[in-house]
């Protein structure tokens, strides 16, 4: 298996772009595609400060590391969910994270939920009837309201974060084996800024996770490689295990299946649900001021009520 | 296991619907249930002139012995396809369907394509670039138009189809992974009349693949066990395959993959598309008076014009 560009031992074989690759010309190739993709899909621009959500996990460290050579202006938020679960996994991602800034001089952020909101994440687990059968829905919940309000009071134009084509895609075969609306309205690569809302970005969106994994390898990146302990036996992972099957016999399948949705979206399907979606994220929450679906306090508010 | 209702040894354990029958309640069950989904989606009522299309196979059979036991008016139309392909396929689907027709007093009509329009199914397929590399798209068409044709000049007021719910989850998965919107916008179970096309319905589409063939079983029908060899490796076998899978680890995921497709239709997501099949149906073939999406001659006619 050679390299398509320069004839040398290839590292990656892309057969959804029936393209070989060596590591130099691999690491040249990857930072340019999502260079495409950012202008492709208005995501952001030179002048735009970006907030890169980061976990210490490769897609994160994998974005971050591209969007920075690139020459985008970026900090990085670090969320310590004060998960320890026997592997230290909040504290080792935090390290991982921390070293990786610190050797490249980048701005780094850290929130650490229990400091700030006096619980970490198994707390809450094991505090809400939510948090014991779905603790992914409790933990995305209150990542995305701390990525959201950090953004809103340092005046960042945009969120990044590192969801790849697989995460999507797996995301996307739930929603519609569901044929959950809702979601399946909201499923573009970007979310636009509105009252109490940044902007939000997914420059990964067409970025096989195969490939961030392969470019956080070659180009030397140290990263967080167990996953969540509370995410092993997530739902997420059964679809994507499907999908990769359905890649195996089709390769591009799962890319393909992708891309159409987004067409679908563009050619405006779910048209009812798109403009519902827009009416009823009108209301503020009287706390926080985020975005809600009803009058009261918002979802992430009402967790951290006191009863 | 042992029937709900009277305690008697079960003959079916349908866990989507946890519930086990033996044959005599089966028997009451299924018809009450296809009765229920004809008034539900308003398919046809008891005055209506009803043409069942039946190929000889489970489906068709059961679906027939089902409406004309419920009192509805129907006659069948079978097309003899002119299959062979070593095993007389269309001659004993052929002998089947007349034998059921004869020893219940329904009747039924015949056409044979050969004889109609000069052509057997495999020499349209040995003929056509499209009929060498999708058969099963040929005929389905050809069927259709046959169908549609006989409906219409001697003024029935529906045509039902033997579709089950296998068959119509696999096509919307299929149409689904390929996000096809002209296909998703039209996937409801009661195509309405318009000019030059009859009412089309599926009384079976919540019905499993495998209560329908438990049905025939159990009420004696002697039908046709073969599958047409050119739909061997169909694209529709291999997703309902995926489907069964999915269906085994989650009883009932076929059923609400369907429903919740249905509920997403009647909440207008594939708006657009709807008005725009609408509109794009307003032509009638010149040569056959169906519709057809162009201003020339439809799909049907095209084949078998002469060069």
């Amino acid at each position: 298996m050679r390299c398509r560009k320069c004839g040398q031992k290839a590292v990656i074989n892309m057969r959804q772009h029936r393209l070989s690759l060596c590591a130099a010309h691999f690491q040249e190739w990857l930072p340019a595609q999502v260079d495409r993709f950012i202008k492709k899909y208005k995501m952001f621009n030179y002048t735009d400060r970006v907030l890169v959500a980061v976990s210490g996990g490769k897609d994160s460290l994998a974005l971050w590391n591209i969007l920075a050579q690139l020459g985008f202006q970026t900090d990085g938020l670090y969320i310590d969910l004060g998960i320890d679960e026997g592997i230290a996994y909040s504290s080792r991602s935090r390290e991982v994270t921390e070293s990786f800034a610190l050797q490249r001089g980048l701005p780094l952020h850290i929130t650490d939920i229990k400091e700030s909101y006096g619980e970490s994440i198994p707390q809450i687990n094991e505090r809400t009837h939510r948090g014991r059968s779905k603790p992914c829905s409790v933990c995305g919940l209150v990542k995305r309201h701390i990525f959201n309000d950090f953004a809103q009071k340092n005046n960042y134009d945009v969120v990044v974060t590192g969801h790849n084509l697989d995460d999507e895609a797996a995301i996307l075969l739930a929603n519609t084996l569901d044929w959950s609306l809702e979601f399946l309205a909201r499923g573009y690569p970007v979310l636009p800024a509105k009252p109490g809302f940044t902007k939000k970005t997914k420059p990964f969106c067409r970025i096989y996770e195969r490939e961030s994994a392969a470019y956080a390898f070659v180009s030397g990146i140290a990263y967080m490689e167990s996953e969540c302990p509370f995410s092993l036996d997530s739902k997420q992972l059964k679809y994507k295990r499907i999908l990769n099957q359905w890649e195996d016999d089709r390769p591009g399948m799962k890319l393909r299946f992708y891309l159409h949705y987004l067409n679908a979206l563009n050619a405006g399907a779910f048209p009812w649900k798109q403009d519902n979606a827009k009416t009823l994220s009108q209301h503020l929450c009287p706390q926080c001021g985020q975005p809600t679906s009803t009058g009261g306090l918002c979802t992430f508010c009402r967790l951290f009520k006191q009863p």
